[in-house]
């Protein structure tokens, strides 16, 4: 039996709460959900007789301990950079905390102090970083075991639409996530990764020019593009000295390339507030960053600017979005060019009723045989949503969770400290009852023939 | 007669420091030369009967008073950064004080009390800022006094090579000034500028690509990219309402398609450090940015990177720069691409003994007849440096400088306060005299056939 207290009720904890509710009765559990919103704690709660629904304000630290001294185990959904209060709370009252965030440096310097009073700080307990980390280390660790050296790991993960969605819709996409996170992405600091040896980067300007295409069997082709420090996860999954690493995002092959479209106009940017925002319209948007002209329509200056074809794939991307019409963007206020393109993106990128997500994630490990030969191993699976409210973002972020609760209060699991699933007394079960809910990865070996690049 | 306290010999005082000695003795002036380098600060007093070398160190704040209590009038050459301290003492002693840097926001909170103390703190007295704010309000100001709407102001200036010395160098181009500030120029946040009525943003990414042909008569060619924020000199020169604002840089034809192959490389990035940086090649740095490939050689994926002709200007001039060779870079400490890139550019980019420098500078002006028709003037001006000490950078930073210097110690400017030279009592005699050294721009009006575009 076990108390556990879960922290936020938005959408990526309703496929948690499910679970935590399904397996309540057998498990003997009192699920309490605790939002600044009640109602919707109410909502995911449903009435369940095991489940109750509190009204929690994490700026409000004075009411943190009664909830944690009430519970067994505590599971935050809030932002990773609310969790280390809690954490304190936590090894203060001896209690158990998941999170699905990566470790903060603030979160790691509590590691001896969470061991010294027997608490288990278990985070990126989720997706990405998680299923990432246990599927992954799995197949590292085995190649291990069998003594082959491994000289390429690769990973790539993406949110994006289920087949069934993607009809009419060029992009093949649809905002599963953060739209801001899909906005920024790449922004910022140069792309790092090491290939065959050599440090490698790639800066913003060129990140979604440089993709490479992966196959997925049943699910079809998709591009990936690298991701902002793969260098990290060299420490992350005891790879020090690997030849090659590389991390990357998945999109439906085409995204990149248009994407870039807003990248090179600077309609990504978030550094500066636009003059005039508040009432703007599409068209006057593209037009800020294209050449003054008072004969050429917008949609011909940024073809000529950016070198497109009228009859492009990327053309035919852009024109569906509307970016081109003189319809009001409603912002509302002063916003920087990724505020504005974002809410743009989000009348025709927001899931329908109907829209169901899928979650694609991929791993890719060169290792030599005894002859010195490469060997490759892939390794992907595919998750379909259920609906808007059980996505498969929902269940991915949810289901490590929710199995690691049930792992640590029935004490399968009885590690403590500051934790992540790398480790395979924490992998080795949550990978086996994870199959039970179809999140499957489905591996093949081929010998390698000619070097993919990047 | 005056006492003269000029802080800083560096390469920027030479001609400031040598126009103050030669006018000593015909001023009764008194020139005390401070500099953390004492050698440096004696070599440019050169045992001039009305010259003393001190030391002076800028993080030693207990001795300013002595020196500033000795002085009638204060030069800073100091960074921007640490104007602010030395003006407090000013205002202290109720000495005036010069500087060629921008007016910070720490600087502007000084206006009241200077004024009170009847002080001068005159700012941005050098070349741009200082030149072009002088050359511009005489034009800006002739034409608001015959009361012609002004309905464009673009304005640009560079720092280059002379004629003379741009032979076999395709780049027509070597530092001549903070080699640093050269390599960054652009970076950061949006390009922002108003074309029409229109808010234009470029980013970085599209700077070097969006550029401006300018002739200077007897000069020949250039090319123009624009300035940071051309927005904050709506209010500097009183243009308020002005449908066009613009202001940019000059370089020759083709410098910046040039260079934007480092900017599209990422070779630019002043953000993190290059693994292995202390003993990398040219090629080693180059090949960073590029896709992996053990067939091709560095130069060829480069030219298909980006798309170059083997045989275009662009590859000219990036073979000249030695940078596919596998010469080491000699940086001998961890980098940044920028910090590497300054280094690989100053080996070929720094002036020769018998190199000269030339500053153009050119305003365009477009304002309306009774007609309603519009009319452009255009000024310009040309000048060359003497050789790799008297430059033309140094001249004109040390000429208004050393001119206003003259003109407030005779009282021919009286004012106080925190000010900078965009008032005709200031204006009006620095630019009279400067003509007397060739610093004189050339003037024509033309009517406007068409717009131009950037």
């Amino acid at each position: 039996m076990g108390k556990i207290f879960v922290i936020g009720a938005g959408r990526s904890a309703s496929t948690l709460i499910r679970y935590l509710l399904e397996n309540a009765e057998a498990q003997s559990w009192e699920i309490r959900v605790g939002d600044i919103n009640l109602e919707l704690a109410k909502q995911k709660i449903a009435g369940h007789p095991r489940g109750q629904a509190v009204l929690f304000d994490s700026l409000d630290r004075a009411t943190y301990g009664d909830h944690i001294t009430w519970s067994d185990l505590v599971i935050s959904m809030l932002p990773a950079s609310m969790h280390v209060p809690i954490a304190r709370e936590c090894i203060d009252h001896g209690k158990h905390l998941l999170t699905a965030s990566y470790i903060s440096d603030e979160m790691q310097e509590l590691h001896a102090e969470a061991q010294k009073a027997g608490v288990l700080l278990l985070n990126e307990m989720g997706l990405d970083p998680g299923i990432d980390h246990m599927s992954a280390m799995r197949m590292l660790d085995k190649l291990r075991e069998q003594g082959v050296p491994i000289v390429r790991f690769e990973s790539f993960a993406g949110g994006l639409l289920a087949p069934q969605s993607e009809a009419n819709n060029p992009w093949r996409y649809k905002f599963t996530w953060n739209p801001r996170n899909v906005v920024l992405a790449g922004s910022g600091s140069a792309v790092k990764f090491v290939q065959e040896d050599r440090y490698k980067y790639i800066p913003y300007q060129r990140l979604f020019r440089r993709t490479e295409i992966i196959e997925i069997e049943g699910y079809g082709k998709f591009e990936g593009y690298a991701n902002r420090d793969s260098l990290k996860y060299i420490d992350v999954y005891r790879l020090r000295g690997i030849p090659t690493i590389y991390r990357g995002t998945l999109r439906r092959p085409g995204f990149c390339k248009a994407w870039d479209v807003f990248v090179q106009l600077g309609a990504t940017d978030d550094s500066y507030l636009m003059e005039g925002s508040e009432d703007m319209t599409c068209r006057e948007f593209i037009d800020s960053f294209l050449l003054y002209d008072t004969q050429d329509s917008t949609r011909l200056r940024l073809m000529h600017y950016l070198r497109l074809d009228h009859d492009s794939p990327e053309m035919e991307k852009l024109d569906w979005l509307g970016i081109f019409d003189d319809t009001p963007i409603g912002y509302g206020k002063p916003g920087t060019p990724a505020q504005l393109l974002q809410h743009i993106l989000e009348k025709k990128w927001n899931l329908e009723p109907d829209d169901k997500d899928m979650i694609v994630m991929v791993h890719k490990i060169h290792f030599l045989d005894s002859d010195a030969k490469r060997h490759q191993l892939f390794s992907s699976t595919a998750i379909l949503g259920e609906d808007r409210t059980y996505t498969a973002m929902a269940h991915t972020v949810g289901l490590p969770l929710g199995i690691a609760a049930r792992l640590i209060l029935n004490r399968t699991i009885q590690l403590t400290g500051v934790q992540r699933p790398t480790l395979p007394a924490i992998y080795h079960p949550v990978l086996q009852e994870l199959e039970r809910y179809g999140i499957t990865f489905h591996e093949r070996e081929t010998a390698v023939q000619f070097e993919s690049m990047y």
